[in-house]
């Protein structure tokens, strides 16, 4: 379907499909999804208020995956559907009037129209995630809230020969923290790497397919580990092959982690046409 | 009195002053200060309620300075008076001590025994804040709780002309928001000035004797007041001579406010031994 086509539909009162590009500091939610019990809001409600408010009509998004409780987004990727003429869109500034409903911590970045087909979840191909870890002595008030206190040493040389292990396609089994468990475990990791950053901070950045529950968070978490144990960089492959949560470590705390970037087909992106 | 006076007289009971550097991210506190009918906890308390439990006897602590709510420090000092016997901190490692009771957005950055004058208040001679400004045309979710989104456009050599009329020894009654009143208004800024930083961020710079309630905030206001009336930098001296709260602008959102350094006299600053 292309624009035009959504455009004609909508004559007919045929939804228009959406697509945001969100960022947000994740501190003071429960994760993307509601949750029952859970006193902080999620960020799906967040801004589906702010949504159905602009819109005037009840707006239910859906997101390129769902982030945990803390855990920030640079380029979350989300979509939704709305019954109102494209006529109109012209005349917004959408950015700004949904920015003009929504906490200073959730930013609307990008707006497009969007195929009626595309589904931010299922459309996407790849996504990049990076883990700050804050590597000195004391730790960092203003950094807390965006990183990972360590105060051990760590050898970026090493980190980077176990980070290699990832690359390829695996079965992550080992790296799929409890909760909604999936068949299929194999995911392919295009990159993996450590890097240096300004400020004492320690950058682990990963490119892949698809990512199980907590699964960044765990290969964060057990690189640490190995390192701590004195384990060599091998022992990375040996937790893969072990298909088996309990060979790998902890995951890595929720504030370090960042959704960066979300990856759709170049066929997909051509024919969103930006608000 | 020299740090070695300072030890025999605990032998003597008397208390022994001791001298912290903290850091903080203001976001969740209402300020440095209790406040009664405020659901939000003070610094101050949170920090008294750690130094209690790991001196195991109650301590009021006092800062440089009252920090408002939302305003963060990279290098708040205070100092306060306890009833143990220096021969027992030679065996903690202090800092660690204070962190373990303390949330992730304070941090002890380094603690001092010092004379038994130093007054974290009286003794200062100088102090250095900084403000955040992002400059983009969408705000920052993970910036938003540090610096102050301005969407329209800035000219950083504008801004250094209104900035360098504050340098020297003037009247800052146009800058002194509404409070506890200071009688004397006058104070003396030794440097002021503007700078393109990383990130889309501009910092304001500013370092002087003393600063009265809100008056960086004012300054801060105040200058991007001038830049958007097209008013020319002169206004500022104009604003200054006016001696009239109401001549000046309103404060600049407390969130993009740091302290970043508080000074005392080098005799001071010998005579306190690091623990």
């Amino acid at each position: 379907m292309t624009i035009d086509s959504a455009g004609s539909q909508v004559a007919g009162e045929s939804p228009l499909r959406l697509r945001l590009l969100i960022s947000y500091d994740g501190t003071d939610y429960c994760g993307w999804q509601r949750q029952t019990h859970e006193k902080r809001p999620s960020l799906q409600e967040t801004l589906e208020r702010a949504l159905s408010r602009v819109f005037n009509q009840p707006i239910a998004a859906s997101a390129s995956g769902r982030t945990d409780a803390g855990v920030h987004a640079l380029g979350q990727v989300c979509h939704f559907d709305v019954h109102t003429p494209v006529s109109r869109f012209a005349k917004w500034n959408l950015c700004y009037s949904l920015q003009s409903q929504l906490p200073s911590t959730v930013v609307v970045r990008k707006a497009w129209l969007a195929p009626a087909d595309f589904h931010a979840t299922v459309s996407a191909v790849r996504k990049t995630y990076r883990y700050w870890v804050y590597h000195r002595a004391k730790p960092s008030a203003v950094l807390a809230r965006f990183s990972h206190w360590h105060r051990y040493p760590l050898d970026l040389n090493f980190l980077n020969q176990c980070a290699q292990q990832f690359v390829g396609e695996h079965d992550f089994k080992s790296f799929q923290s409890v909760g909604t468990p999936i068949r299929n475990t194999v995911r392919t990791i295009h990159y993996a790497g450590w890097s240096q950053r300004p400020n004492g901070l320690i950058e682990f950045k990963i490119t892949g397919n698809g990512f199980l529950k907590q699964m960044v968070r765990n290969i964060v978490g057990t690189q640490l580990m190995v390192l701590k144990k004195g384990q060599p960089p091998g022992q990375i492959s040996e937790i893969l092959a072990a298909r088996d949560r309990q060979a790998a470590g902890a995951p890595a705390p929720a504030q370090g982690l960042f959704l960066v970037k979300v990856y759709y087909p170049r066929a997909i992106d051509i024919q969103c046409r930006e608000l």
